[in-house]
């Protein structure tokens, strides 16, 4: 198969489910949890799914599974460390990330799914499978565990410092990610600020209202409800949260330390007398559930939005159920062709100063050093 | 007694127990809870306290609780009303708050708590009571519900838009409270950003790092221990967090609306199943503490620092509980000479550039109208 030599060529038509390349040398605990959770997607699951990283050890991993036939391995002799930041993933080629980018951009592969560093990934997908014509920055998406229906936000920290019609965009993006995945037709949107009336936040929550009204106004495809407050995040007021990436990191990760902060008061409380402990015993089952219900890893992973190609990056820690729940997001947002849903929000409704904004912006940001332009081969 | 003219004048020195000046018309549920909070501060905590607002309605609800000789009264013919923001109360000198900051500057009370909407106190105390020398702004300082020795959070929303050397100063505000209510010699400091690595964050906190490196390097009264991430602000990581206000008040009613959404989901859970019901009884004490842990109530108020005077905000929908307990706080920090800690630090601890940025910036924020030169007179 011949790579395609322009990242901007629109991916080929599928009609068969969408294959998802996952990254096996990623995450605190890969290889081994990445592998089970490979062979948990295609058999619970029913997904397509190959595997990327050192094909012996995965090989052998497989082998452990009896799974040696179920799904193929793409070797990769590199891989980025927990640790390295964007930088450092730029300088390495060969690491299994940039080997699976590289089947998304021949057509080889839809999707990529690692538990790889969150910078190191961001860093290594943009610049290897370019954002989307008229996007100005990729932004991560994360689903808030509300319910049924979650919430999605948008950034959660692909971008700390972000511009008012990069909001504008990350909120397009949020949209084509809950109609993609949820089947939400008109999402609910607010923008996280520090107070409910209009005019309240800081200069870019501001200047992002002003925008937003009128982009929204009379839309088919966004219902702008204005903003929304920290404590409106689990609330399901709306259906998609815009925020900048430093203020959504903090913000999801605020709310996944008090729900595990909660949890263990939970635990101490019931425990701490033997009438409680009795009583415990009693709610074993309810428990349980409340404790599913707050698990991040029933949750997916982040979505990497607005590339040419779908990027699923799963928490850090996670193990083989949080990878297969990242595999099926993946393919749920490639399967509902939400790079198509993107590219025609974000066409049909940027006004001209958003196009002339996203030309005269650089590209998405090269590293300082040089980068050999997009490496095909081997 | 005369007023004194100079708002910067050090607010005279007092061996007796410090005046506490209770807004009894700020808060939703103004005035009678106000006035039961005020009585239980005077009764059961041995505060000294005085009522602002309208007298005849407040002496009629004194009397009621059998207090009207215990309390006294100021006049206030007007009020901020819970949705009025920054502006309006600038053109309210009648108001209670109004009323209260001029008791403090004339020397009749120390401190002043309110159950006000949050912008509008801000505003009127900044305008009446002017910021400490040398303080570039106010900041809303919180505690989170981490255990024994609270986490302080600075600044949790009084500026949207924050300037590094502003979260240095934070840093200093923080510090004087942590060891003036708390008793904290060498406060732990660690600035709130996405990534734990030196140098992850917005533009914002790239910067104030390096001025907070720089600042509190061999410092025997501050320990800054660099970058915290959202999951750690209920982990007793640092003393205090540093923070611009946008951040700091999203990220604080995330982790309230968690903690409310956790403590919902546990009652759900709780009550799911008879067997599940039939535990809960059996741990009802538990519970109870539970719930009293993560209720807010519990946790005083917020304290806008830098101020020539000590201002508590108490939650707007606080019950006598809760503005009790801000009244506890208010005489902690005012008793505990605050006023004078931040002085020494911002003072001692500034170097050059900052007294220099201190000097060309503007005095407080002031009103796009005129506003008569701090009234004096009713």
């Amino acid at each position: 198969m011949t790579g395609t030599s322009d990242a901007e060529a629109p991916a080929p038509s599928r009609t068969s489910p969408p294959i998802i390349a996952v990254d096996a040398m990623g995450g605190d605990n890969a290889p081994s949890e990445i592998v089970k959770g490979a062979v948990m997607a295609v058999r619970e699951l029913g997904l397509r799914v190959l595997l990327v990283g050192r094909r012996t050890e995965i090989a052998s991993l497989l082998a452990e599974e009896g799974a040696l036939r179920d799904i193929p391995v793409v070797h990769a002799e590199d891989n980025l460390a927990m640790h390295e930041g964007a930088l450092a993933s730029w300088r390495r080629p060969r690491s299994s990330a940039a080997v699976s980018c590289r089947l998304i951009r021949r057509g080889d592969a839809d999707a990529l799914v690692s538990a790889g560093s969150t910078g190191g990934i961001v860093a290594t997908s943009t610049v290897r499978l370019r954002t989307q014509p008229g996007v100005l920055r990729p932004a991560l998406a994360v689903t808030l565990p509300t319910g049924e229906t979650p919430t999605i936000m948008v950034d959660a920290g692909a971008n700390a410092d972000a511009k008012p019609e990069m909001l504008v965009q990350f909120a397009h993006l949020g949209c084509a990610y809950a109609q993609t995945a949820f089947g939400v037709r008109r999402p609910r949107v607010g923008l996280l600020t520090i107070g409910s009336e209009p005019g309240k936040g800081n200069k870019l929550v501001r200047r992002a209202t002003e925008l937003l009204s009128a982009t929204a106004e009379g839309s088919p495809s966004m219902d702008f409800r204005g903003n929304i407050e920290g404590h409106d995040l689990l609330a399901r007021k709306v259906d998609v949260v815009v925020t900048d990436g430093h203020t959504g990191n903090v913000a999801l990760k605020s709310v996944e330390g008090t729900a595990a902060f909660a949890m263990d008061l939970v635990r101490d409380a019931l425990t701490s007398t033997a009438a409680a402990k009795a009583g415990a015993l009693l709610q074993r089952k309810a428990l349980r559930r409340l404790r599913e219900r707050l698990d991040s890893e029933t949750y997916g992973g982040a979505a990497l939005l607005g590339l040419n190609g779908t990027v699923v990056i799963a928490h850090g820690d996670s193990r083989a159920k949080g990878v297969a729940r990242a595999c099926q997001l993946a393919h749920d947002l490639a399967g509902g062709r939400i790079g198509e849903q993107i590219r025609r929000r974000v066409h049909h409704r940027s006004s001209n100063w958003l196009h002339r904004l996203a030309q005269s912006e650089a590209p998405p940001p090269s590293p300082p050093g040089a980068l050999p332009p997009a490496p095909e081969g081997r």
